[in-house]
């Protein structure tokens, strides 16, 4: 009923974003499970993880539309207090979310044809990340 | 412990938004289940998801924020690929996300007495959008 | 497999931040499963859960983000109809969102060192919150 794996991804840094939709799928596929849901989920607090179609454009419009709306440039009480420069980072991953559930029938995810789970790297520097996957289902 | 059923609905363009509150609870008494929780998912990535007061004034309020948030108007990386015309629906749709869950007891959603579930089109025509619906629980 | 309880707290109004890790913790620990998913979820559409790192700097920070991309100040539909003056809060806990899923393995949440789980209230007055905490597994 619950199938656990994960899936580790190294990243470059603030915007880097990876695909990571067959990566997730083939856990769904070893879990043997035929109905339910994953959840896909970043440890840390400074990753994002959510559905796009996962195209070039986007690629850059999701990490620029971040950075527009919580500048890195800002005063951030995070950056007062501990000055490591990332306090964009946390927010940006608090507000989208470090995690994603998406629904599955017969060892395939239940998306649209463009429509990805991706992963995003909202921290400054580069990041080894470990992404839970939790397969819950019968 | 796996209950799935999909729901229907035609919207017609940007920023048409719908209460599926009792559509869903509908499915959590058919599935029998007793206790447990439910995930709403829009197959697609220009669809949106969540929990709101469904009123007349937030059911302007929501797309009015995420047209001056995230603009039609604005130079996409996606718009500059591919043409389409949303961009802007793409990273509305990110930044909510295209799925809520919500804890059930007793056949009944755990919501608020102003708390319901609604989809929100955030693409820029008219769409047939199918709402996959996972009850989990026992 | 299922296994229920709730959260209490009180909160002082708009932009009051409660961290709530260990009391989510203690129920995976009382449910006595080994290895699944926990949903915490905010009963109420003007309260927010997620997570973050949970330090002063950053519990500033969300609080004048969300103020600065969702003012008070604005003139929303939703005042017009209700004059409760809180149609920010309901749009700002509608785009974090009222939950979050997060796995645990042998009683531990797989959270990053420096990420909890908190609740932000988004309404203008103090509330008594009822969060509904839902540990799935086996």
């Amino acid at each position: 009923m619950v199938y656990r794996d994960e899936i580790q991804i190294q990243t470059s840094g603030h915007r880097d974003m990876h695909e990571i939709t067959i990566r997730v799928e083939q856990i769904v596929e070893k879990s043997g499970l035929q109905s339910g849901i994953i959840h896909v989920f970043n440890i840390g607090s400074t990753g994002i993880v959510g559905t796009i179609e996962y195209e070039p454009g986007l690629e850059k419009d999701l990490p620029d539309m971040l950075d527009r709306l919580i500048p890195p440039s800002l005063d951030y009480g995070h950056e007062r207090q501990w000055n490591d420069g990332n306090g964009h980072s946390h927010l940006q991953s608090t507000i989208i979310g470090p995690g994603i559930t998406v629904p599955f029938e017969i060892g395939r995810l239940l998306l649209g044809t463009w429509q990805q789970i991706f992963h995003l790297e909202a921290d400054i520097k580069p990041r080894n990340r470990t992404i839970v996957v939790t397969v819950i289902g019968e």
